[in-house]
């Protein structure tokens, strides 16, 4: 599912073209601001100023950008030249001042401020004039709401014989691997990783959750390498992270046995990672996917999974280090004829027990969603229960089941709807609330020359980094940020087109994919395109169990898994009734006949083949859009584009089929509208 | 698929053990032939006589095993002391003559003769007493019903990313290939020979009809190799073929196209050709997957499949070399929404309009059933509507879609059913007889210990052997030969274990996987366990039609796609009746509903039910049996078929569960035997 093409140094700009520049240059600039960030603030500067003129000024008087950082300097001489904003901007800071990576941006009388605590936030602050151009007047203050926004990249060293270079990786080959080792070249790396700060990202996972063989050895001999990689993250803010087996003290370390509970377990770990430490002094930490899909773990010695991370966490501490745990555990060896067994229940029963048992420095990484990454699930549960746990929300930026980047699916609205959940009721604090842990998602970059494959999948990278600074910002405004960046030069009815393509993509995509909350019916393995029952006798814990009669899973208490029961009122009450189920959702907890009423009037049959056939319908009507004026997208793009919306129909077409026909051979209800089975 | 295992040296003797040449040992021989075999049958005295004694001597009249190939040497100097059975012998053989690669064989007195008319001849004959042991008392005449008894090899050079070293190979890697390379050490491919030539096959080709770049080099810059491999075959009687890339022009050649109609196109083969006669005297000829399943051909060029073998015939014809083209050409990118075309109609379609058009040295190689190596198909239309054209007809060895090799499926039954099936009805001349070039398998052999990764799929090979010799003969009597030859220190109630085992191990494969001659069913791309939606909504042209009523496919002439026209009077007619069609096929032709009655007087429904679950209890049976008394069948072996079994009953169980699971959820119908669905 990888090309091997080469890195591109021409690659597309994303929404940094350089007219962005534009925002910074031509500028009469102050810089008062000391701390190892500044140089990269001042090197945007010195970019924009190389496109379109400008300088630097000794005197904030005579400055029409002026960037502070308050913390690492005595008090700004104020005087009489000083511009108004400047003002404004230190006093909103006085009054209430923004933590760590947050700023204040002025803007009065024709001249910008940014005034932030420390240089890392002054960085954010010129990256977002840069991106967001004019300030409008007033002053706006920027603050993450999570100290942790991070990308996982899925990466693999090696070209792994199934998963390719980039497990669900949809974009070419990794920007960090090449032939079993760390690129020599790594200027692309420095432009991702302008990309990430531009939207307030700042940690990277390298590598594959799932580490095979050479990629265990980031960990020890190819440290310098991985050192070159921080070197050229470091300069963004972004600090670098490992993906580790938890087997490494035997794989690596020739030990008997990787007990958590063993000393010589501890001491392995705390001489690794105090090695990591002595090359890469500000290293993230590590991330484990154990006792998952296979992967080593604690299970292995009848230990926990907090006992299981605590040998890591110890080492890490004295660092600031952290500890990712994957809660995506669950048995893959599920018999289908089990129905009592559900996977939906599988990480809270085996993470919830152990709410507060973990050290401070272990984030459990929970999937937004009780299975995986599927186009409509609820909330996990598991984040509304760990009380006294660090969680961290996990999405997946990669379409491995929206799309695979051949597909438009901008997912800004899924995840909104997911951050925006309360798990308490109306009242409740949102969903976003719980991420103690902050986000994390699983990115789309490769080698491609787009960066994602679909051009229009970087606008899922984009809301990925400004939803985790900002989780409840509304995720259209976020997408006509990038819209507006990306295509500078677009008039408004482009831009228009691009929100007609994009701002219900997402809706599209699951009209004419799994319907109602079901889930997969993808192809096994590589998981695109239709297959009714691909995984419906396998061990994988993903059933429909669709019948002549009716289709659905019962995860109510009453009569079902019981899964309904792991949600808080009000929600394990409105899950578990038939009657007050959201319709998107009714096949998720409910096994349903096929002529049963949705709220929306249609029977569950009509509705999947009315909903299928709309998606093809949607698709179509989009490949006219596209096809329309465009003014202001250049022709790469719009080729790129228009290729992948051949396919996207297509695909979207097969699905129509293949389900319809699916359910009208199983149901015999004909479609109302008429339309054919075959 | 495949373990990456070495060539081992103490693999098993399969149907050869040491014991067999006790048969030519402590016996005094006399050998009155010439011919470069000859000394291959030297050598198997010498070996015999290692092992338990005896020696050659001058005089006829001392001896008690006598060798004679009459066609290169004068009358044999017969006097009074001349055994009776060499009078009995030459006498048979004046009065009705063995052809080239038959022999007598005599037995009187203690005195045992073999007379051929050639030294081929001969050394089957030597082979024969070898593997047959004590001949009893008076003359038996056996020659080969067809000239060329021909096994395929579908290995690759490499190690294919999806098919492994051995496509469809289930018993290790290559013995004529690794690392890209024929293997320097051939010992193994000359003892492999030695088991082919007692069985009587003549001809191998070495290399995978899906000639990858690698592979097609064969032909060129790898001669010197493959001639290598040649002379190891050669001793035993045996031709080496090449399967050959028909863009080789192109591919190889740097043509600008590999049209067959070109001088230039013709050239390149001939030269080509000549080329591997200089190195390779006695070369068997060309193998040719053309327009298939990807493979380029002579539809690229707008030609037919007569003209795409013409050049390469042309090439061939001086040194009195073969085409083996293979008739599996169909459309792999078929719409599953259009019934009305049928996989099982292409070769036909593609194949009787160019009857007699085809070089005479144009061997068209057709599967014996019209879809794909099916536990139960009807015969091929080919074989039958052939009449101006040579043809071969081709069987699976290798388990692809019979068990894989995990499964006990003795095959011999399968294909005499098919061998005597009579197109005319029961007055009609057998299929067999209409194979004017003989027989192809493709092989199951690799460098497995048991050399067939399943210790009783041994029996499969020795009986396509036997088979491709003597098409008519009971295929339990040839399996009796085999348990006798393998293990030969069996006692009656082993030997009768045995046959309970293997005898209807075909039956019960058939009985639990896909009902009715309807197919497929199973997990696409590896093709082992179950899955019976995995090939119904792909391009593969393999589908069962199952909805809530009925399943199976309609190829009548009235209503479906008319496969059944295909066939001559009485077969036409047959198949086309509901009333007439035979079970076993009557969802291979007919779309039925559940309650369908067949002649068994069982519903389609009840038949899927029982036989499923009758399936899973043979192999239980089988299991017990081989837990009891095996006196004479070694450790090994026994422990290996004891592994593989716990294998079958579970692979059983799944086919058993999924199947009845699936008819159920589909049809709404129980289980008359109260058994579980799911």
């Amino acid at each position: 599912m990888t090309s091997h093409r080469k890195v591109s140094r021409a690659e597309h700009p994303t929404w940094l073209p350089k007219e962005s520049s534009r925002n910074l240059g031509d500028k009469r600039v102050h810089i008062a601001a000391t701390g190892p960030l500044v140089e990269t603030v001042r090197s945007e500067f010195r970019r924009a100023m190389r496109l379109f003129g400008g300088s630097f000024v000794e005197k904030i008087g005579d400055a029409e950008i002026v960037v502070i950082v308050t913390g690492d300097q005595g008090p700004v001489g104020l005087d009489d030249e000083t511009p108004a904003a400047v003002h404004e901007a230190l006093a909103a800071h006085a009054s209430e001042p923004v933590s760590a990576e947050g700023y204040f941006l002025a803007n009065r009388d024709s001249v910008s401020v940014i005034v932030a605590a420390t240089d890392r936030g002054a960085l954010y602050g010129v990256l977002d004039l840069l991106r967001s151009g004019e300030p409008g007047s007033g002053t706006r203050r920027e603050e993450p709401a999570h100290a942790i926004r991070m990308l996982d990249h899925w990466d693999n060293m090696t070209v792994h014989p199934v998963m390719g270079a980039v497990e669900r990786g949809y974009s070419g080959d990794s920007i960090f691997f090449a032939d079993g080792e760390v690129r020599r070249d790594l200027d692309r790396v420095s432009r991702y990783a302008r990309l990430l700060a531009s939207v307030g990202i700042n940690r990277v996972a390298i590598n594959n959750v799932n580490v095979h063989s050479t990629e265990a050895r980031l960990l020890t001999d190819k440290l310098p390498d991985v050192a070159r990689i921080a070197d050229v993250l470091r300069p963004w803010g972004i600090r670098l992270h490992l993906s580790v087996n938890f087997a490494s003290p035997t794989l690596l370390g020739g030990l008997a046995s990787a007990d958590p509970l063993l000393p010589a377990v501890h001491e392995w770990w705390r001489q690794a990672t105090d090695r990591v430490y002595d090359s890469i002094p500000d290293f993230g930490g590590y991330v484990v996917k154990a006792d998952s899909e296979g992967q080593p773990g604690p299970f292995t010695y009848g230990r926990t999974h907090a006992e299981g991370a605590e040998p890591l966490a110890v080492a890490l501490a004295p660092h600031g280090g952290i500890v990712h745990w994957r809660a995506f555990v669950y048995d893959h060896r599920q018999d289908w004829r089990d129905r009592s067994t559900d996977r939906a229940k599988a990480a809270f029963d085996h993470f919830v027990p152990l709410d507060g048992k973990f050290a401070d420095n272990v984030v459990v990484q929970v999937k937004h969603g009780p299975m995986d990454f599927q186009v409509r699930e609820p909330v996990s549960t598991v984040i509304g229960a760990l009380t006294k746990t660090t969680v961290a929300v996990e999405f997946q930026v990669t379409q491995e089941y929206t799309g695979q980047q051949k597909h438009v699916c901008y997912l800004g609205p899924a995840w909104s709807e997911i951050l925006r959940f309360r798990f308490g009721g109306s009242d409740a604090a949102p969903l976003a609330s719980l991420a103690t842990g902050g986000f994390v998602a699983v990115s789309n970059v490769g080698t491609d020359e787009f960066w994602t494959g679909h051009p229009l999948a970087q606008s899922n990278l984009y809301a990925f980094g400004r939803l985790s600074w900002e989780p409840l910002a509304d995720s259209i405004e976020i997408l006509d940020e990038w819209i507006r960046a990306t295509f500078p030069d677009t008039d408004d009815g482009t831009r228009a087109a691009l929100h007609a393509v994009l701002d219900s993509s997402w809706a599209t995509y699951e009209k004419y994919t799994a319907p109602l909350g079901v889930g997969f019916m993808v192809r096994p393995g590589h998981h695109y395109g239709p297959d009714v029952d691909g995984y419906e006798y396998t061990p994988w814990g993903t059933y429909h169990f669709a019948d002549r009669d009716g289709v659905g899973v019962d995860r109510t208490q009453t009569t079902g898994t019981g899964f309904a029961g792991q949600y808080p009122s009000p929600w394990r009450a409105r899950y578990e009734s038939l009657a007050e189920c959201p319709d998107e959702l009714v096949l998720f907890f409910h096994h349903v006949p096929y002529d049963h009423v949705l709220h929306s009037g249609s029977s569950v049959i009509q509705h999947i083949y009315d909903t299928h056939a709309d998606g093809v319908e949607d698709v179509a009507r989009l490949q006219g859009i596209w096809a329309g004026p465009t003014q202001g997208i250049d022709s790469a793009t719009h080729a790129r584009v228009t290729q992948l919306l051949v396919e996207q129909l297509r695909s979207a077409g097969e699905w129509n089929d293949q389900i319809r026909t699916y359910f009208f051979r199983k149901s015999g209800l004909a479609d109302a509208g008429g339309r054919p089975h075959f």
